[in-house]
């Protein structure tokens, strides 16, 4: 605390306009004093200072798909942190280099911080896209009917800003968003003079919408380089509260296929019906003992490993979901009782028939007892529940109830043998689940940063697992230092799809979120 | 009985070469003398007086899709039968006229029979045939290789027979090959001068392959015209050991479709998994409750029409079905645990799922909780128990299984009001079940005919009712008489399928097994 302290005076001195807000940050959290916090209005100043440079990078396409477009991305986000005084270094990576850079003179007295975060965007189809190019940032404002209207970005550079504005473009909040604000921030510390209270490195991947492929070997080559105490990944959504938003992990993902044997071939319905065993109905009957009416698992073991704490679950229970208007929104009466809330049920591995077929229904539909029927799954997997441990858990399951295990079609001899018949298959997609605890050292700088920053009422939230995969656990796994994943765009940010955006006041507060972290020390 | 002897005495008197036989046929069935019975080498001399027709007949194209093409076939078979002495009327039929052919000066001592078969045959894929077309028939014989070889149908006009061969061509067997055996079977009486036992009317269905739409209608129209005591239907294949058969009912068909719903739209497996409810594991609980581990429906209800006696059991049992053979080539361990045999099962009426979908499989699997899962089922109906019973059943089932049923996609307002969800519907497919007891006049008859033409050891194979569905029902429905189906051909004919055959053997039973009905006096 003495040097959390120490770090923010430092700052704070250095920069008297600043200094008129000490008595009312004097009273945010902890009561501690936040001078060191960058007011919304000198963030929303530094931010605007980025604005053409952020249109500018927008203008790159960054599908991982071409190197050509990466090399351009790598060669412009290089200018930019070299610019602002960092070192950096392009790491190659099969034509798609990543980018590392580094604020000089690291004091060996401060712990290091490596920021996370991606170049690269998701693939578009321009055709669904309301605007010229995906390639061509356009902003827009909301109309009184609902619709987004472009409107001239020269408002934009000008300002003042409109927080609900919005930058729609690829990649605008996944993640060249976040780059941007972290630039911002690093342009609102020098105007101080200030130093940060942590090292600072960064390293921007190239590939992270194709699954990092490659993120873990770059880890790997460049250990030395990258060395750190914790990783802060700014990627992905905040909650959709747009509150300051913290997560601690993520579950990982796993697919599993069952394929249940009937018959060698479709047999006439009417000439067999009664008689050939069907595999779509032995498939239900299989599923069927898999999970219970309240949705939960009925494997054995298959929940053994999670443990929740209480102070987790307060944590949890925290989280201001709103619960009503989710399962309003998803269309059902009642969520699956896995457990006592939505961020409950996300902390257990799941077990999700992601997909069935057996044979054809509508306009093919025929009369036939299907030859075989199958069910793709997906596992999401929990840090102590890996895909390894829950698919063998349904394999040996699926033995108990009277199956015989083959690895293809089976044979005429198999057949004879084996009154039910069955392949099974799993694997990891590649990406594990990640979870750093809640209360490391890392979180508690995160949560301190955030609360000093944006207060308490309402307080950040602290997310223990989030549900979807994302490769934290390749990002942080060479490394194995303690993480937190800070997203800083708004939930509605259509990422992944067409009209991707970026609602302009996260971009100030996402300066405000990064400029907090680099001057508190962890 | 003495009816019946009396018929047959008086044609064998008038047929001496038959005299020969007598002392043999003396120890046939019942130990009565079967002298009016035609041997098998006099069948085979009129089967082949009719080759060169059933070539030509074969020549001309007849899928009903093609009313000209059917009236074409109409002609010719109208001449057919009237150059037999037989009085005959094309029956309008939207183009598609079925014909009626009958023997003059019916004896109103005599019971009538309506001969039942149809002119029509499946469509065609030509390059699925391994001959030059299926409208010019070839005669083909099986190498030593096993594979059917082409040779010059010279040889079959001109004889001896060889009863493996087999003529290659669409309807050679389904079923244009029973119409020309009766047309031998006619020829063969005429040669011998005597009166056919009962009054013979033939009506050949025009759509059959269709699912005969329209012979209801033509009976009804034509009532007066096709007034009988019972009804044959000499169509589909005999048993699998290719002895005489005797069918006595089928299954009816109706389908049905379930489909059970979950979010308003496929939802991210990651982020919903564990707490949107997923249909498709629904479905398959759904389904499980529908139907125990030995494949018996356990819905309360569904078996409670069935009813078997003790003499039909006997019946069945006696069918030689070699099970072992069967779940071989069907390529399963055990069958379904619905009867006691292959026959008994197919007195149940049935629960199949021909067709389930969830989302997706294979290539285009995706990390969704899928919004809706779909179940087609067909049912196959009884006599006693219909459509309507079954489906109402099931759907009182679901119900209880704690569904709300809708008709189309749930309302945001059901869909907040309902935690399970599913549409259900069901129909006939138009296709009834039939059955006829075994024990009628009519059973009794045609079982008396074929053991007094080819004996009892063994015994002609009776089936109480086929597990399949053909339009028995629409085709006795209007008449309301006792009807059998008495199938002539052989059963691997590749009926609707590519490389339609009939094996000449059969051609010459069949000649013999109607001339045996013509002269067993009902």
């Amino acid at each position: 605390m003495p040097r959390h302290c120490t770090a923010r005076n430092t700052l704070s001195l250095q920069t008297p306009r600043r200094l008129a807000l000490l008595p009312a940050l004097m009273l945010g959290a902890a009561g501690l004093a936040n001078a060191a916090d960058l007011s919304a209005a000198d963030a929303e100043r530094y931010a605007q200072g980025t604005y053409r440079e952020y249109f500018e990078v927008l203008s790159l396409p960054n599908d991982a798909i071409a190197p050509e477009d990466i090399r351009k991305n790598a060669d412009w986000l290089e200018q930019a942190f070299r610019k602002r005084g960092f070192t950096t270094k392009q790491l190659a990576n099969n034509g798609k280099p990543m980018l590392f850079a580094e604020l000089p003179n690291p004091d060996a007295a401060r712990k290091t911080v490596l920021f996370y975060m991606h170049m690269d965007g998701q693939p578009v189809i321009p055709t669904q896209w309301a605007q010229k190019s995906p390639w061509t940032p356009v902003l827009k404002h909301k109309t009184a009917q609902g619709n987004w209207e472009e409107i001239d970005s020269a408002q934009l550079f000008k300002g003042p800003l409109d927080p609900e504005w919005r930058v729609f473009g690829r990649a605008s909040a996944d993640d060249k968003g976040p780059i941007m604000m972290m630039l911002a921030a690093i342009d609102a510390l020098k105007a101080t003079g200030g130093q940060p209270a942590v090292n600072v490195k960064v390293i921007l991947d190239s590939e992270e919408e194709k699954g990092s492929p490659s993120i873990s070997k770059i880890m790997q080559t460049n250990r030395d380089l990258l060395r750190c105490d914790a990783i802060v990944i700014h990627d992905g959504p905040m909650h959709a509260t747009n509150l300051p938003t913290l997560i601690f992990g993520n579950r990982g993902a796993a697919d599993a296929k069952l394929t249940v044997y009937g018959g060698k071939v479709p047999l006439h319905s009417g000439h067999y019906g009664n008689y050939a065993p069907n595999p779509a109905q032995r498939l239900a009957s299989l599923l069927a003992t898999m999970k219970n009416d309240d949705g939960r698992v009925t494997i054995p073991g298959y929940y053994d490993h999670v443990k929740i704490s209480e102070a987790d679950r307060k944590v949890m229970a925290a989280v201001p979901d709103d619960e009503a208007a989710l399962t309003k929104r998803l269309g059902i009466a009642h969520a699956d009782k896995v457990g006592a809330n939505y961020q409950e049920a996300m902390q257990y591995p799941s077990l999700n028939v992601r997909g069935m077929a057996a044979a054809a229904v509508g306009d093919k539909v025929a009369n036939i007892v299907p030859d075989k029927a199958v069910a793709e799954l997906d596992l999401r997997t929990t840090p102590d529940s890996s895909a390894a441990y829950l698919g063998k858990l349904i394999e040996q399951h699926i033995v108990r109830q009277g199956y015989h295990l083959v690895k293809t079609t089976p044979t005429d001899e198999e057949r004879s043998r084996y009154d039910k018949l069955a392949s099974f298959s799993y694997q990891s997609e590649g990406a594990d689940a990640a979870g750093s605890p809640i209360d490391s050292a890392v979180g508690k700088w995160a949560y301190q940063s955030l609360t000093d920053t944006f207060g308490t009422a309402p307080a950040p939230v602290r997310i223990r697992m989030m549900g979807g995969t994302v490769p934290t656990a390749e990002i942080v796994g060479v490394l194995q230092v303690p993480f937190a994943i800070i997203p800083l765009v708004n939930a509605d940010n259509n990422q992944h799809a067409a009209n991707e955006n970026l609602r302009m006041g996260n971009y100030v507060s996402g300066v405000r979120t990064v400029y907090s972290l680099l001057t508190h020390p962890l």
